[in-house]
């Protein structure tokens, strides 16, 4: 498969704390429908780490019946090794294209320790996987010269980047990576600064949930206009400004989500709660206001 | 069960990437003749959340089932509350005398949903539970008035903090909350400053490897003896060092282990790795020199 274009990261929404699987193959058929590049299960929005490996077994299959011609990378990070290794085996056997991986931890991990693990996943791998670099959540942080070793690696589909300083991190990286793995962009309200520094992807939140705003921005990125690209991203400043209040953008989109009837009440996995109040009447109010329902 | 005096951690020694159980068998005995408080069983020293829910109920049922009179605390947390819930019954299955929860998180935790964790889980319980605020794993920071708030809930019995500024934090937190309660200091180097200003409890890395040198300290400390109690911990001020340069006790501990025969080779779950090379003969080392085994 190619990683390019709009890679559109869906929720995973929960009734009564199981995969609401109706809710969910809907979201999934938008996307189809819509014409994103390629499917993003169980991303970090997509909530992996909280479900059980059958359950993402599950949730894996239902993607790939029901995303017709789009492709499905699956997230299989998880905190071993060895559940890496039968997460991968799982999602290849549920026909997904790729396959998404961070160094998820606990106890931080070492430099070594992380490219023990991608050399040990890419090694059984039948499929390209993409490099998922998210400070945020894993608390690891890759060096270029990491980066750079795994992209030896085989199998090595995509790196995927965080969206600090990722315009200089992709000007560093590009010229030293083979030209078979493109570099992708995430967090949303820098993807045009990714893509315009030549990020040849956009693994994108916005994207699972509002995949024409989403489209708008990577078709005139993947033409070239980023002047265009930056008019259609700046539109949406007031949804990147409640993301950024409200500690990012899964409870954000999960809200809209539950405000759009697309999701039940209380679609994330406890202790996460969606939000409530004020909180989630902005949320309704920048709906509304950027038409994005 | 009080929550007083020495609680001591140990590793859950892995064996081709499943728990040894002889080892852990023979560690958890270890812990047992020396004459302990408590003993710790699946702690962030035991890697509880690298473990699968039947792997983890297998591990306290052997805890429990040689550790004679003494308490086994275990180690219930995991990212969603639905998991923690079950944890719970089955660690009151196995016969612990109390449970450890931190609140595990990937998407980063609010307050509130902390709590509502918290206030979910205690109500189920029958045996009381261990507060466990570890930031360096965790990544969430309980502010002193979250605490407090979940020092209201029924069945809480400890509340172990972290080493950094911990004498200031227990001397702010000892009168306001109730004195059925203790505080509890964990970070090995720190538990002299913590048991001085009012912690009634150390829960040990050092104590669930090497529980004389941790009763020595936690001995004197009992009887009011602090410059004795400070003595004892400055000695170890080698170990503290080793495990500082290596990012926190968990691989010095673990390196140690295998040194001594008490674990076999990679005792760790992958990726994560035991010490190799300079490093690992500092370990041999500072043994020797410290006259640990």
């Amino acid at each position: 498969m190619d990683f390019t274009g709009l890679s559109a990261f869906p929720l995973s929404p929960l009734r009564d704390e199981r995969l609401d699987e109706t809710a969910y193959v809907k979201l999934i058929e938008r996307l189809r429908v819509a014409g994103v590049d390629s499917i993003g299960a169980l991303g970090s929005t997509g909530c992996y780490p909280y479900f059980s490996r059958t359950e993402r077994a599950n949730a894996l299959r239902l993607a790939t019946e029901h995303s017709g011609a789009v492709s499905v990378i699956a997230g299989i990070g998880a905190l071993r090794t060895r559940d890496v290794l039968w997460l991968a085996e799982d999602a290849q056997k549920a026909g997904v294209s790729a396959v998404l991986l961070a160094p998820v931890s606990y106890h931080g991990l070492t430099e070594e320790e992380v490219f023990s693990l991608f050399a040990a996943v890419t090694r059984e791998l039948s499929v390209p996987l993409c490099v998922y670099d998210n400070p945020g959540t894993t608390h690891f942080t890759f060096s270029d010269e990491l980066l750079l070793r795994i992209a030896q690696l085989p199998n090595i589909g995509s790196i995927k980047i965080p969206p600090i300083s990722a315009p200089e991190r992709a000007a560093r990286l590009r010229p030293r990576i083979p030209q078979s793995i493109t570099l992708g962009i995430s967090g949303d309200a820098s993807a045009v600064d990714g893509l315009s520094a030549g990020c040849g992807v956009w693994y994108s939140v916005l994207g699972g949930l509002f995949p024409q705003a989403a489209l708008a921005i990577s078709h005139a990125a993947q033409a070239g206009d980023f002047t265009r690209a930056r008019a259609h991203s700046d539109a949406l400043q007031p949804l990147w400004d409640i993301c950024k209040r409200y500690g990012g953008s899964l409870r954000v989109m999960a809200t809209a989500a539950e405000l759009l009837g697309l999701a039940g009440a209380s679609c994330l996995p406890a202790p996460l709660q969606t939000l409530t109040g004020d909180a989630r009447r902005e949320v309704a109010d920048v709906i509304e206001q950027l038409r994005l329902a």
